[in-house]
């Protein structure tokens, strides 16, 4: 993986670049579609593609292990071939998920073992196997295992998850530098800093994950339910330690709100279920701001959900008849709202990364940071 | 509405034709997808235009009457404006549903009242409402207000209900007679010929619906239960009543090698949740035979799920990804197996129109009928 970085924002900490992988080269910043299941839920690979302009989507580990399975996707050749997405794919370690998802588990030095939430079966994760896991993924960018404490968390389990996640990310990299890329595609590895809210631990986490000099860096343990002030001063505390010569990565975040901000902080990639998730609840962003399609008052509008917006479907379907669609509950609402939504926020990065390139960015997210969170 | 028969089979009463409507034209035979709520589940519009190739869809009056409403459908300047379809839309007359899907409902002379599955409201439906109803929706074709008999349905009851469905279709074409097209565009009321399995009831329902000399006739009351043969049977009777200028409408069938066996008797219009409903199960229908994609063969199987089919989706994606998606519940398994069923039906259909025109549909037809029903 190589990352250019082509320009920095005069003004903010923000930074447009372009990553290349074996499966395409990515323009940063850059929101990542989250596909848990091998599916962005509700959107066909082709929207993804030619109505979201989305470069680069998400799996995720622990489902796509629990199912379809890891002998599928090895025998489908990969999950490229699997879903038929041809772009690059970054794969979650699974952690996450294990800690949130999964039933009766035991965190150990070694390794997790827990219960799937679907059957209840038993199963190991440790360090080295989410990287074997991710390796028959075929995921281009795979991310070392870690811990992710919840918030609130007591500065003594930080401290001991942190330097656990330090321990685990030695064994992570050692185990992928025997590796070798699957499928015929170059695979890489990026570590991740945690260290909760507290700032000497984020600042030490920083400085041992970019000690270990992998192509990228990832920020995790936050938009876990912390005050968003709390978010943008780890963010700034962590991205001065970090190479500017590498991507950052700040994981599971978050609004359009969240993005600017941290935007001007640093950051070049994000990922994150709300865009899906949200629209599939009827909420939408738009660049005036956020509208709950359920509420009574689109119920007689007839003026298209986003009239000047860069989703065509959103242009051409009405507030009236998504509104009616989301109360009836029919599958069309939630793959409306969620190509809308979608397109919202990918339109968003490539407009940060115009501002980038223009020099104005930062006078621009100034007013796009009100526009984008005023209830329409 | 106009009716032009361009070829007859020479060895069934398949014939070909066009129907020319306000919002284009149809060629026939013809499946319409359903779109009971204002929209065909699961499936973009833009779907059922350029990868289906749709050329008429249905709406349900009884679910578009009680939401969203018809205030909000004649502010939005009918339902075609409303959901976007700018080809044309066939309404039933919300009968069906009312016996089907409401509670306490209440049947007289008069008309019906029910209590809606949504909210326990009580509302009342008679010839002259549902027509009123219908012409608001802004339907092409507007079916007329009958009672359809449940399977079994003893002789006197049949008998009662059918006379009662003639004297409303009186008051439905008196109604719509006295009435003109809604936002500019010329509508057309088609009566339904009922009589449940008795054949003496089924000829002169018959011949009482043609006197009426409407567009075109439907034939409702069938794919209700009844063994295949009786559906034959009763379709291949009323169609030797029905005049031949005419188009004939068979309501609710059915299977693919239903509307095959029925294009053979003089059938040119059909309607059915199946293609729909079905793929959400995971049951698909294809040139080779029916496939349930939830079975274990599938798991690993990682050719195309359709590789000579019709849908470019299906073309696409494989067998193991499809099965995947519907085991994991994901809205993506509903929407390809929904593009799948409709794009084959409607590729049925055209199939079925090639061979009338060439005169081979007869040795076509006996082929296909049993590959369709084969199980793969």
């Amino acid at each position: 993986m190589k990352f250019t970085l082509e320009n920095t924002d005069p003004r903010s900490s923000a930074r447009a670049g372009l990553i290349e992988t074996d499966h395409g080269t990515i323009e940063t910043p850059i929101f990542m579609p989250v596909g848990t299941a091998g599916t962005v839920k509700a959107v066909h690979q082709a929207e993804l593609e030619n109505e979201i302009n989305a470069q680069i989507i998400l799996g995720n580990t622990y489902h796509l292990y629990l199912r379809p399975g890891i002998e599928v996707l090895k025998n489908a050749g990969g999950l490229h071939k699997f879903n038929g997405w041809s772009h690059p794919i970054l794969t979650d370690s699974g952690g996450y998920q294990v800690y949130s998802l999964s039933h009766r588990r035991k965190i150990k030095e070694e390794g997790v073992t827990f219960q799937s939430h679907i059957d209840g079966s038993r199963h190991f994760f440790s360090p080295e196997v989410a990287i074997d896991i991710q390796r028959t993924i075929g995921a281009d960018i795979i991310m070392a295992f870690d811990e992710c404490t919840p918030y609130p968390c007591d500065y003594r389990y930080a401290k001991k998850s942190m330097e656990m996640t330090h321990r685990w990310l030695k064994r992570c990299c050692e185990h992928f530098d025997k590796g070798e890329g699957h499928y015929g595609y170059k695979q890489t590895l990026i570590p991740i800093i945690q260290g909760s809210t507290y700032d000497d631990l984020r600042r030490q986490s920083a400085e041992t994950i970019a000690s270990f000099d992998r192509d990228a860096n990832a920020i995790g343990g936050l938009s876990v339910g912390e005050p968003a002030e709390d978010m943008y001063r780890t963010t700034e505390l962590v991205c001065e330690i970090l190479p500017k010569e590498k991507p950052r990565y700040l994981m599971g975040v978050g609004t359009p709100a969240n993005l600017l901000e941290c935007i001007g902080l640093g950051i070049d990639m994000f990922d994150c279920v709300m865009p899906t998730r949200n629209a599939r609840h009827g909420l939408l962003f738009t660049q005036h701001g956020i509208m709950n399609m359920k509420n009574a008052k689109w119920k007689d509008d007839h003026s298209p959900i986003d009239a000047d917006g860069p989703c065509s479907t959103s242009r051409f379907h009405t507030k009236a008849y998504l509104r009616h669609l989301l109360h009836s509950k029919e599958l069309l609402g939630a793959q409306i709202a969620s190509l809308h939504n979608l397109s919202f926020y990918l339109w968003l990065m490539a407009e940060a990364r115009k501002h980038i390139k223009a020099g104005d960015f930062s006078t621009w997210k100034k007013r796009m940071v009100e526009v984008v969170q005023r209830r329409l």
